[in-house]
């Protein structure tokens, strides 16, 4: 039992990753002006279709990118359309006598990359970056059907994160779709850290009664089912009903401002049912879930605004978020993730 | 002839005093979210209909919990059922095992009372107010009628005390309805501070002409005229004509933040007419009032908001403001808004 | 190529200096509340049709006297009546006995004047002005014709002067009406500083192409033009074709605030048609330009404030930008606009 945070206005800015910044499709002809960390960004493809990153501001006049077009291999600017590369470079100036020297001054550029489906940014500008994205894990395999769904919150990316790896709160936001309704049980939790997140293990687990139980496995069977967490925004759910059943849930969690988190998330799935019977059930269903987090997370960040800040108090049954916000305020920091000993911690509650 | 303040906003802050809240019958099954001097606060019956009210911020993950729901004499939180008593303690955390330690975090809590159809609330978080509410005069007295309505101005509390209380804006703010279409008396005033307030007494007050006075009193007769100021933020207003006619009009003005307060007005009259029948007139003519009232205290408000804090000078015939505001002040300070020596003030003024 | 300016929110503010506030026609019985460098003034005409313009405060409660009435040759507070006279004097109190001592509270005041069918308006309060609003030219000259527009831009006044007086953003965001869209030629510009301001002149400037200069001048001839910069925030375009064809337009930019200007246009031409005939054609075209550079100004003004302040760079072909931005910025600093030596630049361009 302890205090998770009393501050006023932490804000998440992890700037050495990756983030998604919009799906492949969204992604066209027009450049996008996007959010990352209240960092304003344009994003668009050149010519050859390669994503180019940029901060949205002009170097000459400061009008936003994001409002011009690109031209080859350049994007150029409405107001008096200078053209800056995607290292952006000032490669033309309309007007300049020929041979006049052209402005050195470059607009800050991001490593873009594009991969399952999305496009993905590198935080800090002007780098290399020494990693690569997250691998979204069985997409693709013999039998999964995959879906992809883009849900915007209104709310910071920990309580996001904390939200989509949280047990407890299904018996009250999702009263009657997930638990709630049957008969309580006691579930025992393994915690463990890893390099590079934590996951939480749910051993005992029964088989869940409720609408969305029924829908999925109609045969029963044992359960598997793991939490895990991704620095530096991504929350998995991983959940299996016997040999057949199996559901991989990541969440992608991509932090626009202090209070406004873009969460991409994919659902890879196989069931004793195809696919194409499946999907039309699942799609109002998990609609229906995000909306109702959606809406307990607008509550939540409006109050933490209106505090100017979080207060949270946790419990033993508070398996991940804890974990997640310290991992998170390491990294931060510059600090290690993890210390490298194995953690582990057993916890018992009922569901 | 002197300045009131020239500050850059200041905030009315008295936590050691009674407010209301909201009425008697605004507060039934549903918690309210209200707010005091800017404080967010979650006012709720409990099973038993006894008041409680809380910070509007779950002691978890601060969710507001005037989302949640009345549980026997508990607030349950929205967002994973956290239960808290009247006083703030946490009594339930669903899924915790059988054993496992409540956590001792509280949620601050205020002192209620329900009191002459009105739900007060204590400003000062866990602490046994050593007084008790204003208690409204002459309510429930034989041959007396009361009416209640709530008012809501965008504009500072000072500022709505002052205007409920102030004579001089009633010939051009409510021209035609109470003063300013016949012919100009001088009128003395004489001013004197209490323990608690301070009041304006009307001496020679001639019978008013105009509407409202033609409606309340077609018998004249003499003119008994009261304004008083009780601290913290009350205003009344008692005026008699001859034997006969006798009206107490008392404003109970919460401060929910720097620039919107509520009114709640209760006028206890008796006529020679009965009330039922005076009822239907007087309630036009007071909403117009009130109306009238809100409109102009909304453009002081803005224009004090526009220089960021107030810039006033007095004369002789504000009578009373910077009289409360002193009042309103010293307090806020901790000093004593009475030395105890007699203070009285005769002023002349043309009506 | 260097840079203009790398600030966190720069203010114009240069009070010692005539601002348009309103169009005479504009300003009738009713007092009008507007804006100047963000300090809300009050402009209203007494009972003579003299104009004046005060604080928009009153003295007494802080109300707005823009909500007030003209009464003879004051203004009267809407609250309690507050009387005061163009020079902001207090000259009645309603209720105040005979004899009573008027507050010597003053009302800030600023010089007027009308001319050239505008209400101009001294930002500096209580001084007497050393010197006088700006004389259009050519009004009423023998064969001219005059048109007055108002436009309203979301963008500081900076902005908009340099926009007004900048050719090359003309081939992006007027594309088609001006030019872009027949050959590239080769210009020269002699730019000059003045005690009052800087000019461009254009030298071998060929006829134009597109849409508004057929329209313009259909017989060609020699092309004379001179853009011109007036502190503190004018902007004016000379352009003559042949020995018929004579456009001057002279753009009066007021600063509402940072991010809002009102320009007062007035253009005074003369072409081989006559004016009633030319009127009804340029007025859509004029109207089109306004609005598209309204569009290109507000998106730079909300990428400026997105990102806290200015980050320009320049390069030799923005002539008149930076020579006004550092004018500016040298009077707002007190320190003269010109050093009296010659200052004399050419540059080649292409357009």
């Amino acid at each position: 039992m302890g205090e998770v945070s009393k501050r006023s206005g932490w804000s998440f800015r992890i700037w050495d990753a990756w983030y998604v910044l919009c799906t492949s499709r969204e992604l066209r002809a027009k450049p996008r002006a996007l959010r990352l960390m209240d960092l304003p960004l344009v994003v668009f493809r050149d010519a050859h279709g390669k994503p180019g990153a940029l901060l949205d501001r002009c170097a000459h006049r400061n009008a936003p990118l994001s409002a011009g077009r690109v031209r080859a291999d350049t994007l150029e600017c409405p107001y008096h359309g200078w053209q800056f590369d995607c290292g952006g470079a000032c490669r033309h100036v309309p007007g300049l006598r020929d041979g006049a020297e052209l402005p050195s001054r470059r607009v800050p550029s991001h490593a873009t990359c594009e991969q399952d489906g999305y496009v993905w940014v590198y935080g800090r500008a002007s780098v290399e970056p020494q990693t690569e994205p997250f691998r979204l894990p069985a997409i693709g395999r013999p039998g999964y059907t995959t879906v992809q769904r883009v849900v915007d919150s209104r709310a910071g990316v920990f309580a996001v994160v904390e939200n989509a790896l949280d047990v407890p709160h299904t018996a009250f936001v999702h009263r009657g779709l997930f638990r709630g309704s049957g008969k309580v049980n006691t579930i025992r939790a393994i915690v463990t850290r890893t390099q590079t997140g934590v996951q939480a293990e749910y051993v005992d687990e029964p088989r869940p009664r409720g609408l969305a139980a029924r829908i999925l496995s109609p045969g029963g069977g044992v359960v598997t089912h793991y939490d895990r967490f991704f620095l530096p925004t991504i929350a998995q759910v991983e959940y299996a009903l016997g040999a057949d059943t199996h559901f991989l849930v990541t969440a992608l969690c991509t932090p626009i401002d202090d209070t406004s988190t873009r969460l991409f998330a994919t659902v890879t799935f196989r069931t004793r049912l195809p696919g194409w019977l499946i999907k039309p059930v699942l799609n109002p269903v998990a609609m229906r879930i995000f909306q109702q987090d959606s809406a307990i997370l607008r509550l939540q960040s409006q109050t933490i605004e209106r505090f100017g800040g979080e207060h949270f108090a946790s419990t033993e049954i508070d398996l991940l978020g804890p974990q997640i916000l310290r991992m998170m305020r390491l990294v931060q920091e510059g600090k290690p993730a993890h210390d490298g000993k194995e953690w582990r911690r057993e916890v018992e509650f009922r569901a």
